[in-house]
């Protein structure tokens, strides 16, 4: 039994002390035989103490626990443990009950003898002092003469991969305090049956689901949110992810968004090999420079080496551009709009993250050719306007957006213009999406030309070199997204993505129910479902039997379901459903009758909320200065800087260096991000103020150029 | 001027020998100074006469002018000439409109003075003698002082690049026949305003695009429909090509529909990373055996060699299979249905082939995890019906559902179904699609388990291996429909899956057209557009200016856009459209009202048709056979074997060496394949008559357990 926990707990990366000693029957004995063993352990901990309550309950109806885990000096009253259970009574299980349920005895009863299995027959008291007792808690692997020493985290994990309905009680608070409350607690009793009480449960659960604080341990609670909210896998390979469902369906809406708005400007969608002789990867020189130390490269097929090595793209430009040439023979042949949706590879040698830094990652890249500077100078426009679209209006995200300087542009292109993000809890920048004008530069490379139509009758026809465009977005805007909304229940995703908008829990139903009200109450659900699916919402009734509707709350929360739709036999009665939204909690009632439109207005309100939020926490977090000393200051409150700027390379260099967070500096916040400030963009939309031939840039005192936008950034 | 147009040719591919000698004037001394050459030809040759003539038309109109290339011993009558342009006089052009239209003196002249940005203004008329043709043509590259010498095919390959209106004429026809045809020709000239006649002027563009036979070449006439019918092009990296817009768009179409089928029976879309370790990739041994050979190892990137070699996945059962086992914790889990669109690498060593066998390849891969055995199998069909589905609804090609003998069967599976389609052109039948049971082989391997729900309480819970399926459908399906509907005239698509289901050409504009006129009927074609479009049909108005009627037909019937629409000032006048069905070539006037519903009709007789004709086709060659003595002279004929089979490897083997065709065989058709024959599959659709331990295996005369299908194949 002790081994088959072992390997469980493995399989969930924890990897406990284990210490074998004699049987103990108590929680004294246990201590005892701790304290005797030659394993002794010289750190911090404490028991903990599992016991199993059976609730009364009629004879005809299935036998459910209730299973306490406490800190071994938690007092804990049974009032409080059945009133937390919300039973009328409970008393300790006798051991048959607990063999029956748990399969173990009593004594060598744990947390581990709880099992997917038979969560659904109990119910578990969790004391709150668990969660904060900072040592090793030991814990029984479901043998008595054994503990194992883990910490409060690694048995929230596996409490959570039990999916066992976890109800938080502080032992600590009076539960007999005033009498006035105690009527409260009766009608909140009664309520609950529709509705579980949201203070305890869900807050137990939210720690059950993301055990760090986005706050404290960001790069910890981002790992958390992607996984426990089903979005994404670590793999064996490094650097690669696996997208599921989750965050695929999200990558599916922006496709579908950002397909319709390129097809309707006329790009049409194609697919170029990922392979790249080395001979065309390297023909454009300041281009490769900048990719040649990621470029994955094929050596071998099978057991034979090839001829010569070949590339895995890491970008089109040079697997498309020498086709280019041979397909574009006339300016009639102008504009070539195409775009590809796929993958490509940069090996990176950084700390990879999923989404924003990975070595195969999904994205589309438009590659366009133009006669004119000014056509394709409005296409670049237009793209990041739908970019900045993607952002904003799907992933509620704002954005800036401007041009890149000379030295953070695109290799080998001419301009580079960008939407810059921004995350708030790190302090830091990131690019959002690049849309580049090339220029000639790649034409005169890969000899793209067309002769002058403009050229008169007889005049010998100039050759002309086109105008290129590239551009691209990758799946680094579901980080972004995560990173600006998720918070401490996990994913909150904007209802234009999610791939639920609407969930419909079931509630209220107990023992008690009879199978007609339960499948009335089932029909119901359905056509609300169906209702709702009709006016395209995308909804999804969580009818799944055996989850409690608190586990199924922490699910979709983990999972960031924009609203949640609860509805039991007192909503039946009074023809309503009871509404949660996901980002603000707000809770409420509103009729059957017109529920599909008053969902869309729900669903709108809170993709604008949303992005209001993220809006106004981006706005307060931009510090426009005006000399050189507020500059280090500000960034080491998290924020980004708007400065007059020369635009000179040299200059932006130095800024790098001096705004680097030294030792002696004042930090407010210890996590603050402490390297060096690059340029994030030129923003289009300029702040007043800047006095051509005046104004001095800030860091180096010649004439300021521009605001320009600076921060620590990814 | 000669270099440039030998630049020209080279960049089609054509380098023709070229030969430098004096100037001449005229045939006579042309042939002269190639005889005095040094490098007189010692091959069969023919100089090609070039004249140019010029309509008589009002001054106030553009200058075009008419160029006749010959043969220069074919008679070609200035009547003939000018019938053939639709023009009512001509004569030859002065220099100065040589030089202002071809930018070339009358003595340099020659077809390359056409290039695309004059082309507008030149009628060619070509001399059907070229064509048929089989030794080389001289022919001046714009200087009289040199000759090249090419075949009539690579004319007409440069011919085509410049896209000038053709005209084929057969000089060898008498034009003043019997008289009564004059009058007949009236006639035909007025109609010819609003729809230029098919009969010659659509037989000569359709030679000078394909100028192979599907039937004599085969391969030369694929490639050529692929290429001209702008799908496809080739790559610098072998076996690997470039999905052009036309043909990706195909796979948009395909990848609609069936991602709503999946969808709709619960799959859902994932993405996986392209890579595999070689630990994983080789854990399951059949099963990488049959990959291994064609694995692409990755070695190197940047300049570093990685620590391991790790793969591209050749198909992802051993990289998704750890993370199903982990994923899949309980019953409740599964069934687990997850799938992906991405490209797949096999570094096959065989011959390429577009579409059919490619080193990467599009295609979606489903793998899904059941309880029971039922479950998975039910899937496998239903998924094999979807695939059958985007063969005959969507492709509008026949197969034939069956199962895969154990010989042909997915390695390490349990089972594979298969759609198998057939080639008439080739007679070789091609797997179409498969969709696998693995069985519970990789769920062993992987130890993918659940424990069994229908245990009793209280009793072990014995572990229960999963079910898993694979299934997968490529792009190959794309270059079936292409062999099958395919024919001189270059591509036939059926109109699901069509870009362009429909194209509207403006037809009877002529330079006597007022520009009012002009604009109401360009109104016109937008507003018939506008309403098609409305009506769910993918239509292209083609108002692109610069091009003849004739050339857009070509244009548009290379590319086997369904339906064509002509519209012209008599069609306004009557309301109606003129409608030429790419598949039978039928043409008939409908009328404008109710527009919308007739095309959409005639699209489904399209549809229907093509599916009818091809199905038609692939019954009569399949020939059910009753002694082997008739299997070898029906594999001869290009038919592929129906027959009774004991379902024994060894029997199995033996049947392919036996079929191989031999020098002494009777063959109808030299280009019938002589590989030996393959079972194809097992069809679920048994013909009648075999009778259990009865009926005898045709080959080795054990009891036959089934019909089989066999055939030589791709």
């Amino acid at each position: 039994m002790a081994s088959e926990v072992e390997s469980k707990l493995k399989s969930l990366s924890i990897n406990p002390t284990v210490v074998s000693h004699g049987a103990c029957q108590n929680l004294v004995q246990w201590r005892e035989q701790l304290d005797q063993s030659d394993s002794k352990p010289d750190f911090d901990n404490k028991l903990l103490k599992t016991m199993v309550f059976k609730p009364k309950a009629p004879k005809s109806e299935p036998v459910t626990v209730i299973v306490l885990l406490a800190l071994e000096d938690s007092v804990t009253p049974t009032p409080q443990i059945t009133k937390a259970a919300a039973v009328k009574e409970a008393r300790v299980a006798i051991p048959e009950v607990v063999q029956s349920i748990l399969s173990t005895s009593v004594t060598d009863v744990s947390p581990f003898a709880i099992v997917k299995e038979n969560a659904s027959s109990v119910k578990l008291v969790l004391d709150k002092a668990i969660i904060d007792y900072k040592g090793k808690l030991a814990v029984h692997p479901n043998d008595s003469s054994k503990t194992v020493f883990i910490d409060a985290s690694s048995l929230q994990e596996y409490l959570l991969s039990t999916e066992v309905e976890v109800i938080e009680v502080d032992f600590t608070s009076d539960v007999n305090a005033p009498s006035t409350s105690a009527a409260a607690v009766g009608k909140a009793e009664a309520k609950k049956a529709t509705h579980p009480p949201v203070s305890a449960n869900i807050e137990g659960a939210a720690l059950i689901g993301i055990t760090v604080k986005k706050e404290g341990d960001f790069p910890g609670w981002y790992q958390q949110v992607l996984t426990k909210g089903d979005m994404l896998d670590y793999y064996d390979v490094s650097g690669c992810y696996i997208l599921k469902p989750w965050s695929y369906g999200i990558w599916e809406q922006i496709q579908r968004w950002f397909d319709a708005k390129i097809k309707g400007i006329g790009v049409e969608n194609c697919y170029f090999p990922m392979f790249v002789s080395s001979k065309v990867l390297e023909r454009e020189k300041d281009h490769i420079e900048g990719f040649a130390p990621e470029v994955a490269w094929v050596t071998k097929a099978g057991s034979s080496d090839l001829d010569e090595p070949i590339a895995i793209r890491p970008t089109s430009e040079t697997v498309m551009y020498p086709y280019y040439a041979k397909w574009i023979r006339s300016h009639r042949d102008l504009p070539l709009r195409l775009n590809q949706w796929n993958s490509v590879v940069r090996w990176e040698f950084k700390h990879p993250q999923p989404f924003l830094r990975t070595r195969e990652f999904l994205w589309q890249e438009g590659h366009t050719a133009h006669l004119t500077f000014e056509d394709a100078n409005k296409e670049v426009l237009q793209i990041l306007d739908f970019y900045a679209g993607v952002y904003e209006e799907l992933l509620a995200v704002p954005v800036v957006k401007g041009r890149k300087t000379e030295k953070e542009k695109f290799a080998g292109g001419l301009f580079t213009t960008t939407c810059e993000g921004y995350i708030p809890t790190t302090g830091r920048g990131i690019q959002g999406a690049t849309s580049h004008c090339l220029g000639q530069n790649f034409s005169k490379m890969f000899g793209i030309t067309v002769e002058d139509p403009s050229a008169k009758e007889g005049e010998e026809k100039e050759k002309l070199f086109v105008w290129q465009n590239s551009w691209g977005l990758s799946t680094r805007v579901i980080g972004v997204m995560v990173m600006v909304h998720g918070d401490q229940k996990g994913l909150v995703l904007p209802p234009r993505v999610a791939g639920h908008q609407v969930v419909i829990v079931p509630c209220g139903i107990t023992n008690k129910t009879s199978e007609a009200k339960k499948e009335s109450l089932y029909n119901d659900i359905n056509n609300i479902a169906q209702e709702l699916s009709a006016a395209g919402i995308r909804v999804k009734a969580d009818l799944r039997e055996g989850y409690s509707p608190g586990y199924k709350f922490n699910d979709w929360e983990l999972k960031g379901v924009p609203l949640r739709l609860e509805y039991g036999p007192q909503d039946a009665d009074k023809q309503q459903v009871f509404t949660a939204r996901r980002d603000t909690g707000a809770k409420a009632a509103i009729p059957l009758k017109g529920l599909a439109d008053s969902v869309n207005k729900l669903l709108d309100s809170i993709q604008a909320d949303l992005y209001k939020k993220a809006k106004t926490s981006f706005d307060e977090n931009i510090e426009t200065v005006t000399s050189w000393d507020q500059v280090v200051p500000a960034l080491n409150q998290k924020k980004l800087i708007m400065m007059p700027f020369c635009l000179e390379e040299a200059c932006e260099d130095d800024i790098k260096d001096r705004s680097k967070r030294t030792d002696g500096d004042e930090v407010e916040d210890a996590k603050a991000p402490s390297m060096g400030a690059k340029s994030l963009c030129r923003p289009f939309d300029q702040p007043p103020g800047l006095v051509p031939g005046q104004t001095k840039c800030l860091a180096c005192g010649k004439d300021a150029k521009e605001f320009c936008l600076f921060g620590r950034s990814y």
